[in-house]
């Protein structure tokens, strides 16, 4: 029996470590994904913005987050333990180890920042998101999860279900981008005096789409590894209704498009892809396959509309983070509430579409509101408070010129064949 | 007993879905390889096509291909439950569930529609195409599929091995690509009228090298997972053939055009690897590590001639689809039916240099064949049908202009750094 | 019981051909790095270096160098049996087939020649590059890797410890990468007449940043998978002391750069999460969490040193290997000298700051002089000697136009949107 529980701890830790990996890769996709949308001029910085959601959002998960979010709980509200990996985590039973626990909820918390970058990007300052990010990953989402997801914690003692987090993570992020979207303003240009929105097509849309195949890759670890354990037998049906779920977002999007626009909008397909993932992610386990299916096309086709609204809103959200994880993570949610399958949660609870009546998609309904609620309104709080120590956003000049120069001193992309003598240009001889 | 089988089924899940994952993100790998082939004006285009591939062929091959392909056999020719995941699947035994085994084989279809999709690049219309990867995903290919890899299907009771696919998946795609590249016909300006084909640097090499490590690594899924079961002693055998074939194929390409063309040639060193890897595809199990060697290398060689025989022939396939995974896909079935050890496909089988005479390798030839002839013929019929619904081939003028611009209303790449005030652009002002 | 020795074995099977995948996708993650690095002209060429390092690495490591690494022992300085997996090998004893453990091996030593790549990028001859690549796979890695790693090798008996290769992979490519940038010499226009060092932005930042998270999520594999066994209790707090240093790594410099150069760098802030992923590669399963930060974040800054202090130096090293590799490889292996836990390397062992003494540090002291000691002389002596074969410089003519159109005949990237004629253009028509 002994080696059969080596055997088996050691397969969970694997499968949770992969995962993981996997989970981390998205940041690579975000990165050309956001770095794909916006202009050139702006590239850099956003990936240097995920360098920093990675970087910074790992360090401070680690000293501060999931302690808050883990830790042993009080009152409901928030974790007490566990901040370093220290104090008493025996409420946390697992097959893995702790650690090997924290690298998997490290993976989410920073796709939940990463959300927020792209609605900010072109137009941030540094500085200020940095400040963001710590706040976003040592407090706002952690605080969010633990009602979710920890033991204790008081919307999952009323019975909310997020497998994998479209509400906890992709709600909470989208709603987070709406408001630092609508603090920060609009960039410069992208609204005429009339209201109308001014578009650009994105700097590089091969990259961008890479960026979506990586995601979609990294979804399987996402919805898969969130069972936490290899013998889960949810784990083939999750990871197909991931796949359903992305394909009809995707297709949908060609179709409703080329219906709309008279063509397939390469932009609206690529996040409609991943409008059907973040759909699927609540209900990946307890839906049936024709219900991802519907999802990931409902979420699709929102999507498409969302983004059009939040234009004529005169919202500035340069990559559609709010569409794409705000408004599908919400459906998503809500989802579970119509759509679980009688005992896939717990004995005795159903979606209503299966009888279960109003109970489940009540509570999926309150959880909603009161996460897009706190991530809305405590960014919207944070964002004031840090623009009294930092200004939230560039200067004129430094938006016009572009923030790969104007804040980090290099483009993008150069086609400079030659070296740049540094002497001679600072004597002007260049 | 119960623990063991727990973790049994579990431990093979969790190979097929990270597998399968593997293989699906060679849709970005294929996105990539095929957008920094061709010119940079229909660089989002073919990744459009991709999506189709992904989208389309999933849901089709859910609730069509699926059941035509491992449903019950009818006469050897086609399987006749398994539609939508339902009916009597019984015959198929597997230590995973169903559904993992459909997520397994859709990351195979998406493949083999994606294998086309390079084939016609630049000219086909969106549409056309989208009728084009629902014929494929939910009836050539699942046939073609039923005969050799299902239960009761003629070619495998005749003892045709094709262990991931060699004929199945790429010689099948690469005639039928050959098959739509002949019919849809050359890019306007590829042939001068004496004959001779004109080239252009690909738009992005660097983008279609790291399509080429996508698939690279995917492929480890793609031939390994082949054995949906974890504890298949020969998976450690399958990853090593799959490295040195691939290795092989590419140094091939390497030091052979250094000798044909004074340079190592980059597009050809990139699908030397890719055509390493489709010709042990079919072998990977059962020859060895020598002989996948060889057969790499002979692919990666064989490619190059394939490619200058292909434009002699005034055929234009811009990305080397045919030459790929055409040929290297034919040699690689040949080449069990003359490399396969003794007892490595079965009890007493052998290939023809291991004293197994011509037996199997002239079952692979007749398989190798059907597939091939199967794939061209329906390609080519259902291409015309096609066009008598919508054209395949786009105008001239959208071909001239680009796919980008002309069909889906955006360049792949933009330097633009301002907004386009579209109000101002409509009102002729600007 | 065999029950579980089959499951026992397919798990390990499993977790080392995955993570093997996984660190032979960082071929694709050295490639972008390099090519985004490097000026346009040259993003070609250095991609085609890395093609050569995993073809002729991969064949030659197969025919050689395993051998000279893993095979039976001679006087603890090399292996004498195992070339082409033959002879011999009944002294490795692994849960895993030969085969499979080969794999995992030859996934290092391209990382090994992957490192040297970029320190002489834009500028060698590539068949030069192609000799040295044989040596480096064949004979300069095995030897040095025998002695610390093989059964037998006389530091390895001595008691160094080297996890995942901060000594034996990066330390040993970071000064086989000085000693060829050196020999070769900077490239035209790099320094002024005066000695200040002149400087180009990168091509291509977006596709150098995707080639870093590639690598991130490929020392998972990397780390993680050293163990060889899925069943090491120590998998967990490697992923996790891997992701804490990269992290440590990227946060410091970012914080660093904004201090000393009023700006977050871009390529310093990529450089400085490789910094501390290859500082952490030797300890990963001895020091603690915050250990793992610490290291990281003195890697990452003394990455931002020691490049400087080569720049001052007149030592071009285009993408900073030997302050990457070279200079974090070193503290990394000396870190474990300090911080390795009590009984965490083997009972009774400990490093310096848990009062193990100056044993274990002395020893891992003499172990990596030895190490960078042989790379940097055999590589001088071997480019020394490639030399007398084929220049190992490119010609002047070359390196101004670029290597990618002088060697390679083609650009990296065309904005080229008809065909060239080339019967007119060789008729001097166009």
């Amino acid at each position: 029996m002994d080696a059969i529980q080596q055997l088996s701890s050691g397969l969970d830790t694997i499968w949770v470590v992969l995962t993981a990996a996997m989970i981390l890769l998205m940041e690579g996709g975000f990165a050309l994904l956001e770095a794909g949308f916006v202009r050139q001029k702006n590239a850099v910085s956003i990936i240097m913005k995920v360098f920093v959601d990675i970087a910074f959002g790992a360090l401070i998960f680690y000293f501060v987050g999931f302690g808050l979010m883990y830790g042993k709980d009080a009152a409901g509200l928030l974790g007490t333990t566990g901040f370093f990996m220290g104090g008493d985590l025996t409420h946390i039973v697992l097959n893995i180890s702790h650690e090997t626990y924290w690298l998997f909820q490290c993976a989410f918390v920073i796709a939940v920042i990463s959300i927020v970058s792209g609605a900010v990007a072109e137009r941030i300052n540094f500085r200020a998101y940095i400040l963001y990010t710590i706040a976003m990953t040592g407090i706002i989402y952690p605080i969010a999860g633990h009602w979710v997801w920890a033991v204790g914690g008081w919307l999952g003692k009323l019975g909310m279900v997020d497998f994998a987090g479209s509400a906890v993570i992709h709600a909470l992020g989208g709603f987070s981008a709406l408001a630092a979207a609508m603090i920060i303003g609009p960039r410069i240009g992208k609204f005429s005096a009339d209201g109308t929105a001014n578009i650009v097509p994105p700097s590089n849309l091969p990259l961008a789409s890479v960026g979506a195949f990586i995601l979609w890759f990294g979804w399987f670890g996402f919805n898969s590894g969130s069972t936490l354990s290899a013998t889960n037998t949810s784990i083939g049906h999750i990871a197909v209704t991931t796949m359903l779920a992305a394909a009809a977002g995707s297709a949908a999007c060609i179709l409703f498009t080329m219906m709309r626009y008279r063509k397939a909008d390469p932009p609206m397909v690529i996040n409609g892809a991943l409008a059907g993932l973040v759909g699927i992610t609540a209900g990946c386990a307890f839906v049936s396959d024709v219900a991802a299916i519907l999802i990931g096309a409902i979420c699709g086709i929102s999507m498409v509309y969302a983004t059009e609204i939040l234009e004529s809103k005169r919202i500035d959200d340069p990559v559609g983070a709010f569409p794409v994880h705000g408004v599908s993570g919400s459906i998503g949610t809500l989802a579970v509430g119509l759509c679980a399958q009688p005992d896939a949660i717990r004995e005795g609870t159903a979606g209503l579409f299966y009888g279960g009546g109003f109970s489940l998609l009540g509570v999926q309904a309150l959880g909603l509101v009161t996460v897009c609620v706190w991530g809305f309104v405590l960014t919207w709080g944070i964002m004031k408070l840090i623009n009294l120590i930092v200004p939230i956003r560039v200067s004129r000049d430094e938006e016009l010129v572009g923030l790969d120069v104007g804040i980090h001193g290099v483009p993008a992309y150069s086609q400079e064949d030659g070296f740049l003598d540094l002497q001679q240009l600072k004597n002007g001889k260049s």
